[in-house]
């Protein structure tokens, strides 16, 4: 009789450690292209795992930028097919100065792992892979059909995902897909995300005088770009804490009573979210919890801001430029594109006569609402309470996963987000870090999920069933 | 007979130029402690070429940071004693990928020599290094006494400088100082300036979660620290241009209707500035035009902007803290540390709760007017003549040079300024440029001063003749 999977866990730890380890090392920036051959390179080592593994039709996919990975097992005839997506691409480690130990050496530190992508997503993907060795090592086989894709595009917005689904759907086709990259409550509090708002990251530059200029010779006669981009930025949100560009609440739905009862019973409350931000104060929109603003309201967060002399002690200048990036996140009702508009209207109107502005659209992604009562959802609720011993509670996210939007528009199939971050594992941040217990649990989950998938609908019924919200374009 | 300093000069261009090109290779920026090596070395350069032109006394002269080159020439009893200042250290070169050519590759387009420090000041400097060097190979002699004092820590507030000179005050007993760090109007048009304005380096830096946070998972709860930053930033001036910061302009003195018509006749119009800075269109306090508004009205510049995610792309991220430096710029009635100590209240007084607020100084400059009719100043005017053919115009500047309130308070000597920078040789900016033809005249116009000093009064009567505005301590 094969080993159950807790014990087999045990037995393979040090393994996996050491193989995750190696998957982190790879510093595959997808946003920074002097990373592209580490993206490759990591994507070769992850296809190596797959074969290793004893998946079948290996493949590394090239796209226009990176490349995607893809393996299966399809020798479950008449029994469900599962697509387990993953991405192996991280954000940027900066800023580098605040970590404790390089962001691409992994390290132990008590019962974490750090390094940029330990949990994002290379952890919780990692999770899928070694359930499935874990299967096919003690049982010589799989319990539901498997596709295996795994992007290297996720953190720049996936733009080379839906030709490519677009073009494969049928050699892609699936009744559920399942990902792991939303986070828990806490060590033994597992939670299925079942809302993700969209994303929207835009950059505004300023532009002045022809070049820097010495700031004693011109200082109060030429508008600084980076005084002007201040008071630009200053005026995107009012002095309450809401955005301040005309018609960006215009589409957004409130949520009914009855959600906001089940929110505030479910979710964290205020002093959680602050201890996981480690600050003292919360802010933002007055009338809703911070739960709720991070979730069910939009939000518009500075992701970056540059100009100037950045150097030690100071330089007397006036910059010809400076710039800002933006994160914009949107609940359901509210079209990236149409948003994208309103705040490129908003950003012209406010802009001084005295320098220009120019707004660059980086990614934009779609917000989605799965149905909690479909039966990835329930089979991924199942795992958890084999996995953790405990059931999920149902979370709505305040990131955004465009693909959930891909695999409902394109495959038609709905996505069980089915995580193993922590509220402080430091997600795109210094000092990422993965919680071994919880990716040894995850492993467990992982297998459990496959087995309790045998009882998806198949076919056209399962697509019936999915209710991602389709987002009516800008007219 | 000596052959005269134009025709000396012509003959030694070419091995003046390789000096100068050879003077500007040194990256002796003394902003940033990397470079600390390459001061030094510039310095050890700068000693040699002054023992080679035959001057007495050479030494490098250690000070906490940044060493101080000395030489002197003392064999004309009687006459009076001339102290040539000038700094050889220089501004950071960034941004380096707006320069046509690496800053410290000096390269010669057109009339120009392009470098960081080709004209601000080693260029300058130099041009008194060789109208001595001409004088002494020409004549064995110099018409006056001569000490020459080279700083390399000009660009960061001559933090150490003011202590040298209490303790050598005897030692560098002079009748005036001459420096040229100062612009002209054009190549024809010779300008000796006679009013600094004085110079603030603050850094704000805004702090809020204890790290960077995922801009999805906490966007819309916690209080962006770069946002914030923004929004303190376009707290300092109000909608018209004027700085916000309460008493900012208590002390600030309306200039006399003469002075304004007068500055009015020989200062730049509106469009020749807009012209040199190559901006469209001009910014600031109504009622007074941008040369006024450089030269007798206060400005604050911000000179840098940093938070958050710089690189290519986006990064979904609230950064953890933000900072901007700013550099304020003030009339002779405005006292630099009564001004940071408002400007430090303010900043406190508009930092929203929900995040934290810290200013530092980086260095604080007194503003300086010279007294026109010193004869130091006439000297100044009529070298001037003898070397560019034209009488100079009386110009207040921008800048700021704390070392005339030095040499003012510390040895009782009035500066003359006797610049040779141009509007456009793009100080403190990329493609920084000395104008070729200019350094030549110069050289003559250096030498002439030195011939016209021999009239200067000596002694007790110089001094009593000084009136560089003393500033009252803030109480």
């Amino acid at each position: 009789m094969a080993a159950p999977p807790n014990a087999s866990a045990r037995a393979h730890r040090a393994r996996w450690l050491d193989e995750l380890k190696r998957f982190v090392r790879f510093p595959s920036v997808s946003a920074q292209s002097a990373h592209a051959k580490d993206v490759r390179a990591c994507a070769a080592w992850l296809a190596e795992q797959l074969k290793q593994i004893g998946m079948a039709g290996v493949q590394v996919i090239a796209t226009p930028r990176h490349p995607l990975v893809y393996a299966e097992w399809n020798r479950a005839p008449g029994r469900p097919t599962v697509l387990v997506y993953g991405h192996y691409d991280v954000q940027p480690p900066d800023p580098l100065q605040e970590w404790t130990t390089p962001p691409f050496e992994p390290t132990v530190r008590g019962p974490h792992l750090y390094g940029r992508g330990a949990c994002d997503d290379k952890g919780q993907l990692f999770a899928h892979v070694k359930a499935l060795e874990s299967c096919l090592k003690t049982t010589g086989r799989l319990p539901v059909n498997v596709k295996c894709l795994f992007e290297g595009e996720e953190e720049i917005g996936s733009p080379n995902l839906k030709p490519f689904l677009e073009r494969h759907a049928r050699a892609l086709a699936a009744d559920a897909a399942v990902m792991s990259d939303t986070r828990m409550l806490g060590p033994d509090r597992p939670a299925l995300t079942y809302s993700l708002r969209g994303g929207l990251s835009l950059e505004i530059e300023v532009t002045g005088p022809r070049q820097d200029l010495h700031s004693g010779t011109f200082g109060g006669a030429i508008h600084n770009p980076a005084q002007a981009l201040c008071e630009i930025v200053a005026g995107l949100h009012d002095a309450r804490g809401r955005i301040a560009v005309p018609g960006f609440y215009d589409r957004v739905r409130l949520p009914r009573a009855v959600e906001r009862a089940a929110m505030k019973k479910a979710g964290p409350p205020d002093a959680k979210i602050l201890a996981d931000a480690g600050a003292e104060h919360g802010w933002g929109e007055p009338g809703w919890s911070l739960y709720e603003r991070t979730t069910v309201r939009p939000s518009l967060a500075l992701t970056g801001l540059t100009g100037g002399y950045q150097g030690e002690g100071s330089k007397a200048v006036i910059p010809a430029r400076a710039s800002a990036k933006l994160n914009i996140r949107l609940v359901p009702e509210q079209d990236p594109r149409e948003i994208d508009l309103l705040v490129r209207r908003h950003v012209a109107r406010i802009t001084p006569p005295s320098v220009r502005s120019r707004v660059t659209t980086h990614l934009r992604a779609k917000p989605a609402v799965l149905d909690r009562r479909h039966p990835v959802m329930q089979a991924a609720a199942r795992a958890y309470r084999r996995g953790f011993g405990v059931a999920p509670v149902f979370l709505r996210s305040g990131g955004s996963i465009p693909v959930v939007n891909l695999f409902q528009d394109v495959l038609g199939i709905p996505t069980a987000l089915m995580g193993f971050a922590l509220p402080d594992s430091h997600i795109h941040a210094p000092n990422e870090r993965f919680h071994l217990p919880t990716f040894e649990r995850g492993i467990a989950t992982c297998r459990a999920f496959l087995e309790a998938c045998t009882n998806l609908p198949t076919g056209r019924r399962a697509r019936a069933q999915t209710t991602a919200v389709a987002m009516d374009a800008h007219p």
